[in-house]
């Protein structure tokens, strides 16, 4: 490919050095839904000391396609996902704190999701996964804190769906919480919100994998799985600004020998991609179909889908009424899809329940995944430092 | 359903009365791409009379999914898509001006397109056919406008891919045009634009239909194209803006005799849409999929990828160098699709080339779609109704 591929980590050094990803099991919790769900396993990292009072831990909540390695280098030489961030002397500084970092429930990087198995019927669980909901994550997690022996964490933060789990951790565990940072996310997704994950469902659902479950005798389907490719690629549209597309990609085209255009699919009809931005996002989503389960897209989009703490009468100010945190709201002035709008909904709940908020919009052109573009994480690292040691 | 559809056309009363889709037919064109298509045939309707001037013809450009049935009421009982804005007294009033819809070129409505026969073959070209441009659509529009012995038309119009086609006649026939209405469109289709595109045609890719081409012996595949719904709930969701959907759908639940969530996906665990916003995408995707082809669809959104009247240097001035036509571009405040600055670009050339350019940004909160909502009709028909008037 001749372009620079967008989230490129080539500011992450893996400073941590070498980490492993370790796992505690729980007999299990009750969901939101009533339903119970157990026996549990949490497969997590940690970088840094805990401190002797056990007061600096710092607990980093992932996004809808992360996992619990967030930094350093793992076994197979792959670096963490936030590791631009956090380590020593960086914004999360491991000198400093014990950070915790992992896989969400319903996930599928070692934490009890879709691809584990149910004791019930010794086989996956696949989509007969219980739905959750994000708070039923965050009662996850707050397993594993408790039994690391921590009482309360120095901070939680998180972006997009970690930004959501911040603030449940803030409204559910007011005592166990000291600061949240809650990074281009929203206390309620907005019915487009609910829409695009509606759409990449049901692209999963119309997938061959999906549809051809019956096939006749002899034959046989491999598992295709091209849905989930689709669905990522919707997702990844939303995750990028307008502004990034254009400089990026613009509209040059993929062959550079061709002089205009091509007037044709490719080989055999099949399209495969004749303008650079789609040959990215077929890259975005085929190296997701590989590293990515189906069935715990489908979960944990449908937990987002069920985040709303204003619930039916839209009363932010009551349901943060027990918030005990100092808050920190932070949004992209480039996100449309949680655009800055829904971050000041956030803060003029908190200010009309006189808790204490620090809001900034970071003026970074990188749409809702500036979060995790090393060429915005200067920026969030002065932030998040100052945040981190004034708490 | 319990809701309001965005798209009702109560204010289309059918008052042309009724209408019949006629037929031309053509030799054929060669088309950009330098590959001869032929024979033709062009699915067209007429409204009002022709002058004995013959200066008084006005050229309907319809979007992606529109058909020659813009006005009236057709054998079926159907009222035309447009017909809020054409008909006697209306924006278009069809008692002054004899106005010319017609199915465009790669179209399913009866103008030569996927589901036609190729005489190569004998059946059906599906998506073998040719990959076309706004342009080829234009040239054969061209052809139905010659046959109906027109030299000059008062005016062509179109928004969305509509509006593309009326710039590429302004531009391409500039002698043919006395002016042009460009609705909610854009002289280049953006990355963002191409991305969606290419999403919902992958959509369609990996749907069984598609994928299940070579089912076992004695086991019968039905077409089942949920691909296609897929890709048209993607386009949907861009066609409406975030504020239409908050006010129709909000995050309000489908089924009304539950209370909180349902935590489960339906019966036998096939997800039916919980949301309101679910079921409503679910609705628009299930009857497109009735009345579109998805060839169709694959072929005209590759033209819409391919529209860049600004070519590789950017240059729209030069581009526009030959316009003759008086250029009206409306673009809505709440579009944000092809928002307002890609009509500004316009605008801006135009009036660097000292063409004769109008422009307004209609305040509709209707999103994309705001030029077929019937609530954005009665300013549509304002200003329009003076632009005719006046050229």
């Amino acid at each position: 490919m001749s372009f620079e591929p967008i989230k490129e980590y080539a500011d992450s050094d893996g400073g941590y050095g070498s980490v492993v990803t370790e796992y505690a099991d729980f007999d299990g919790i009750t969901l939101e839904s009533g339903v119970f769900m157990g026996p549990l396993r949490v497969a997590y990292e940690t970088y840094g000391t805990l401190s002797p009072e056990k007061d600096n831990a710092v607990l980093i909540l992932h996004a809808l396609s992360g996992d619990a390695h967030a930094a350093g280098i793992d076994a197979n030489g792959r670096v963490g996902w936030w590791d631009a961030l956090i380590g020593p002397g960086k914004g999360i500084d491991t000198n400093k704190y014990f950070v915790i970092s992992s896989n969400c429930l319903g996930g599928c990087k070692g934490t009890t999701g879709p691809p584990s198995t149910n004791p019930a019927t010794g086989k996956p669980y696949g989509r007969s996964f219980p739905l959750i909901t994000i708070g039923d994550m965050v009662n996850v997690q707050a397993k594993l804190v408790q039994h690391l022996g921590i009482e309360k964490l120095h901070n939680v933060i998180g972006g997009s769906m970690g930004g959501m789990q911040a603030l449940e951790w803030a409204v559910r565990h007011p005592k166990a919480v000291k600061s949240a940072v809650v990074i281009a996310a929203t206390a309620r997704l907005s019915p487009q919100g609910i829409a695009f994950n509606w759409v990449g469902r049901n692209a999963i659902y119309s997938d061959p994998a999906t549809a051809c479950l019956e096939p006749a005798p002899g034959h046989v389907y491999q598992r295709m799985g091209q849905g989930l490719a689709v669905a990522r690629m919707i997702g990844h549209i939303t995750y990028l600004s307008e502004e990034t597309m254009e400089a990026k990609f613009g509209r040059k085209l993929r062959l550079k020998d061709m002089n205009g255009y091509r007037y044709s699919f490719g080989e055999n009809g099949k399209e495969d991609g004749e303008f650079e931005v789609e040959s990215y996002l077929q890259h975005q989503g085929s190296s997701f179909m590989r590293r990515f389960d189906e069935d715990s897209y489908v979960i944990i989009t449908k937990a987002i889908d069920y985040f709303d703490l204003a619930g039916a009468d839209g009363d932010l100010v009551t349901s943060f009424k027990d918030i005990e945190a100092k808050m920190m709201i932070l949004s992209f002035s480039s996100d449309w899809l949680y655009p800055t709008s829904m971050s000041l909904a956030m803060v003029r709940a908190l200010q009309a329940g006189k808790k204490h908020v620090s809001f900034l919009e970071l003026d970074l052109p990188y749409g809702h995944d500036s979060f995790l573009v090393n060429a915005g994480i200067p920026k969030l690292t002065r932030i998040v430092r100052g945040f981190l040691d004034n708490v």
